[in-house]
């Protein structure tokens, strides 16, 4: 392995595979903190549910990436890209679901050790299977408790005789915690690649505040990936998440989408397309015109709060519905999340004496008003696509390569290149992600003529628009 | 209770309440003819799987009611219809699920006896709960063997002391079967009811052929239950379907639909609003210069069959789908069955040697071609939206209060109103039932005044169309 | 010519060809009834703007042809169709446009006399290259008056030594003329073929009433025509006429369509496509809750009159705008009417004199309220789709094909075939109209297998559905 | 009048205002340039059309102005804006048309001058009521030549005893003509807003070559402009155009759009909405695999140009339609650009001797092969949206709203705001745009709590989202 790509990275993953990850028997209660496992090579330097699941798990990683996206799998780092090239023997295909992410980075020559960045999202099984393969040093589970939670972070930080270079983080906790508790740490890390709102959120508080001390890539904000985690993905899961849960008709459902952001346009067009009659609440002039142009009557919430079947929060902001319009909903209304962790409901204000709380189904509650009122409350306010639906194999490929390009070129990038400010993806490498992608279409890309770069002063390879342009 | 509404039928219904269908954990392999039950009040005369699981039946059925359409349950059979009025003190709600349809019939005053229209559609939780209940005689369990089926069916029947006057039919196995068997019981029965394209197809070859002895009401073919049972329910289940089999991601992907009549629509409405690319084949010019219309390419499957992603058969017809085409399908292809039982696709044609079968989840199997192609069969080819997703409880109360209204109108109608033929529900019924649905969606009809109504011919209370309007 | 077909018919139409229709420049006042015109065969049995026309009109006739359905003229009546066979050496197309259906019907050996079937809708280019033609006698131009209006019809119906022996009617009014004036011709005339809602109602209303003298056949009733007069046409041009008379934008537009039969569900379906947010008022509960299905808020008219920027009338019905609504209106408001004739808005009641109009363009009025609020009211409450937009062509070939193969059907006939009744279009033709226009899509249309044909008991060539299927 | 807003500007504007823009007889020959005009307060410093159709083209201005956006009307330069304040006692409204621009520049203050950008879109009556009015001196009419055209713009420019210190500019010809023909003009000039993607593209040509000498405003990029100008503008006028030109179906249609930016997007939005089948040709990957997503088939143009019935350009490049695909098109195929000016299509090259050209109706031709085959080719190549359709006021509005705010900014900015560079317009001033249109529709925005905004970490008034965010 040479040097130009050996780094120790510290992973922190949204994303489960999505097969198993709805319907889960843990029939088992112990912590896994309490357990003692070792997979079949002897290794014990993870933490995870049950690792005689790595069988299934590693199945079902292999039947995802065969039923949906084989065509992945023969995607290469291109050696005429010599930007992204690591001179190894052997080059993985870059790409897929998280897992293949990880393995990728391991191939590539990562060390890498995981750590989940929700403590629901992780599958088992999956965790299994990156556990028994041993190159992925793996702490987390389903169902962590929140003091799990820190402590699966901490295995993957603080380990004797290993220091991280790289960061790969999701939400920004892992960040956090390195700077609260190790911040010496930073003098050998070379970057941060962040992936969530929120992270980037605090990323950029950092720099503002002078306190950044490394490069950061904010991937969230690259085109690609924001089109597909966003518009796209919540296009298919609101539908997905509300069936599942519900088997709710959206013919004829009045509902009312908070934050017409590109998560709110997903939802608003996907359920306007099934018959849904939607209604739309924003804070930004700009996004409401759009919402206006798009036929959504924009209100504000108390206007529609009476009348409406389902309400539907995607605005990453805080306290958007609250007690009082929980109280004026009408019966059999709900309730879901699809923006930003959980916050955007005040769930906390349903906790009361006189609610009664009735759990009917995995992730589904029906909270009862003394006059016999039912609300439908899903997944306790957290993100209904991630606990309620899946995330298509697609959109995953889409993330990791994004985030694995985000990686490599901070990695190798010249000195000098990135300071310590917070970046966006070069538009270059948006482009490429994109690329990468369009086979499984069958789509065929149209080439410049050398005549008409030169009519746009464009390169012929791109990239193709400004790096404001979405 | 009265005479005008007193009858013995035995029905057979479809669709199970949806709560738990898809996941089902049944640990108990004893066949329950081999099982002696009882329900609570020392009653023994039905059959299904555990008499045990009958409170958790009662409480989904009340969930349902509860959570999603409990406006229907105020719905009553209105005095001023005096046509459909059963002089009865308390006249219960007309409405809802299957389960509620038997309880209110009981309750109108008919004994019933129940057997399911399909090896897997039964939900034993709520066979339980109305075997529990013991107005209705359940013979049904999920996964009954076809002599299981057959056996249920004669159960129904063969009953001493007990003699039907009404059927209420859905796919015609009932009706066969007495014909085959018991042709004298004909002579007590007042009518039959029968909500299947197939089953209402027997009945108008019987009734060409001279030989359909009592009048029979059509109600497959009732505006409002078309409108929902195909275009409306199929728009959605399509989608669910797919995704909780599959976690396919729409946009993008190649569909092609075989049948462009209202499931069909449904469907290509579905998929295109969820960014699919969507090709249709038909045998019925009217039909496929719709399917232009509405901006789907008109092919031969043959023209489409490599580059697809999705193939979904709507048609109603057998061997749509051929090994032929099978063979030429691309790795990943996921193949489906929207239309009718089990015969749109040549699934016998799989099951040759050369060819692996591996079942990767419920209902998903991987057939597995010699050169390692995987095509990704759902639910062995029988009805997706039946197997593999649910069906909304607003849609069965649409179906259900069809067939009530249209058991009602048998049973009471005047000798002569109906003879021995193949009848379509009233014009005036059907938009009883659309009418009684209507505030679910806060819907405010508007009224003809007296001058409208006398310059368009029409009574005020309508009805509003031709019957051969739709 | 043989004697199969060789009727004398009187027809009335209804489109214009399209293509000069919106701008019209008639300097000319003089009326035509007070011209005396020959054309260039001396013939002068016609009465039309101006014969001076015909070569522009035959020009702009062959433009239409060429540019877009010049497939069309390919058609044939297939020899292997022997029911429409008509053993004539040279069988001319059987297509397009109206004047194409005249000069196809004359070619056939048909003597046509026609007249128009509204004031406004005659294109005196057309008319006149129809007049030079010599073939159909043509009494018809653009802004007749009422008496001009029935003068032509008499003058189609009163000819010395001639006498109809078919009839092509669109509204009836022929119909109604022939029985009040002159009830002998009824002897010799072997049919009427009637196009229009209006028309259609009042021959079940002759039949009803006993007083149906010869067999009439519906054919607005046929599927294809229904779809593409009403569903496909309306939903392009609602825009097309909104477009050019107001330059409106619809994004964002709050719009209320009265009526969700066909015409509305096109309205609703464009509008609601191109952002508007659109509610509809229905009387009729079937279709009341297909719109909510859709995605639309069903209301009554006054619930939403002040805040609509747009209110279309799509019912067929009488006053369903009337001058209590219009007072309620906001400022520029635009009002239309894409339903039956000009009954549907009561324009008659903003005729009074404290409000003044203004006419701002062609076919576009201001009326204005005594504290300035202006109301657009679009060709004073005539048809918007046949005053304002155009009619494609290839609507009017499904059209003139279906009136010419009922033509040919109620003429041909075998004695007995037909009675003194309304007679929908045999199933089997209204495929045949479809099946002729599929080539214009380059749709390739499935066969069924004999297997297949035999399981569905159907013929291999149709007819594919029962009549009652739409 | 107070220093702080007095502008001496030249304008070039794009659009017309609609009303009667699309039939125009001009009957008169004469040049504008051989007339001496003088309007009614003998102010003769004005070269236009016909000085008379001022209170035509006055009217007009107020019925668009009434009958569609009267509450524009009302909009104010707000004093709680101070940034925006121009401490006058009558402020007026901000809004509407380019008319209304313009005369509410005057009103602040600006002395301006006027040239059309595209000799064709300039209306002669509100030319000419402008020219009446006397603050905007006006050269502009229908039809210009090329030698006209820049004659217009130097009369605007080339003036005795006048210095402008502010340039309005669309597509960058008076910058060009500046730069060329009077450098030193620039020392007194405060800056240049430019609206058209040429324009822009020509400044940060000049900025990145060191010679921008002037701070420049692209308001082309800015989002509300962007979004309405292209996608919410296009989405509308491409099927406007098409059915004015041609009365076209969409319904079944096959389309290829090449370029899927904006203006593609509202293209294929549009037309997919209609029922046309459509395919996408691009050259960026990112938009590409957006095409994907929103379910159309991307392809190389040379794959279907044989099969489609219309070629749309809307991709900003050159020669994107060259002779040899259009040699391939089928009979009757459309061909039409709403992209940018007359490049993408490469008319040219049908300028040969064996092709005939046939003009059927204005901006229509039929070009004709040996062979017989047409080619419908519309606009002769030019933008169909400014040629044959109309853009609605709404849309000027925005327009005009956005290159107003832009001109304030740069004319009131402090020294040292803004360098020798091209700027976006603040977000903040975008969002503020949105905000004063958002009455139109009735649309109520939120607002952040003060708890809320905290924890986003925003300004409660905006702006609310990063410069990069579209």
């Amino acid at each position: 392995r040479r040097q130009c790509w050996w780094p120790k990275m510290i992973l922190r993953e949204k994303y489960s595979l999505n097969t198993a990850s709805y319907t889960d028997s843990s029939d088992d209660e112990t912590s896994p903190r309490d357990k003692q496992q070792k997979n079949s090579k002897g290794n014990g330097d993870f933490c995870i549910k049950n690792i005689k699941q790595a069988d299934f798990g590693r199945r079902e990683i292999e039947i995802a990436e065969q039923g949906k996206h084989s065509r992945l799998s023969s995607l290469r780092i291109q050696s005429s890209e010599p930007r992204y090239h690591c001179k190894q023997k052997k080059t993985p295909p870059l790409s897929s679901s998280p897992q293949v992410l990880m393995e990728t980075l391991s191939a590539l020559g990562a060390q890498c050790r995981w750590a989940a960045c929700n403590i629901y999202s992780t599958q088992n099984e999956v965790a299994a299977a990156l556990a028994e393969g041993g190159e992925t040093r793996v702490f987390a589970w389903k169902g962590e408790s929140e003091d799990d939670f820190w402590w699966c972070i901490d295995r993957c930080v603080n380990v004797e005789g290993w220091q991280p270079n790289m960061i790969l983080d999701d939400g920004g906790d892992l960040t956090h915690w390195i700077y609260k508790k190790y911040p010496n740490m930073f003098k050998k890390i070379k970057g941060i690649v962040e992936e969530s709102v929120t992270g980037v959120h605090r990323l950029y508080q950092l720099s503002k505040a002078g306190k950044l001390c490394v490069p950061a890539m904010n991937v969230n904000d690259s085109v690609t990936k924001q089109k597909f985690d966003n518009l796209y993905c919540c296009r298919e899961s609101i539908l997905d998440g509300l069936k599942r849960t519900t088997d709710v008709m959206f013919g004829g459902k009045q509902v009312v989408v908070c934050g017409y952001g590109e998560v709110g346009k997903g939802c608003c067009a996907a359920l306007k397309a099934m018959g849904s009659i939607v209604y739309v609440t924003e804070i930004d002039p700009i996004c409401a015109l759009q919402a206006c142009m798009d036929g959504f009557r924009l209100v504000k919430l108390n206007e529609v709060i009476r009348q409406v079947d389902i309400v539907i929060t995607c605005t990453g902001n805080k306290n958007v519905v609250v007690r009082e319009n929980l109280d004026r909903m009408k019966n059999g209304c709900i309730v879901c999340n699809m923006g930003h962790s959980n916050t955007e409901i005040d769930v906390a204000s349903l906790r009361t004496p006189e609610l009664t709380w009735e759990r009917v189904r995995s992730q589904v509650d029906h909270v009862i008003w003394p006059d016999g009122k039912r609300i439908v409350l899903l997944a306790e306010g957290r993100l209904l696509n991630l606990s309620c639906s899946t995330v298509p194999t697609f959109v995953l490929s889409i993330t990791a390569t994004t985030q694995a390009l985000a990686l490599i070129e901070l990695y190798n990038a010249p000195e000098g290149r990135y300071k310590q400010d917070v970046y966006l993806l070069p538009k270059k490498m948006d482009e490429y992600v994109a690329s990468l992608h369009l086979p499984t279409f069958d789509a065929h890309l149209t080439e410049l003529t050398d005549e008409q770069a030169k009519y746009l002063g464009l390169n012929k390879n791109g990239p193709f628009k400004p790096n404001y342009y979405r």
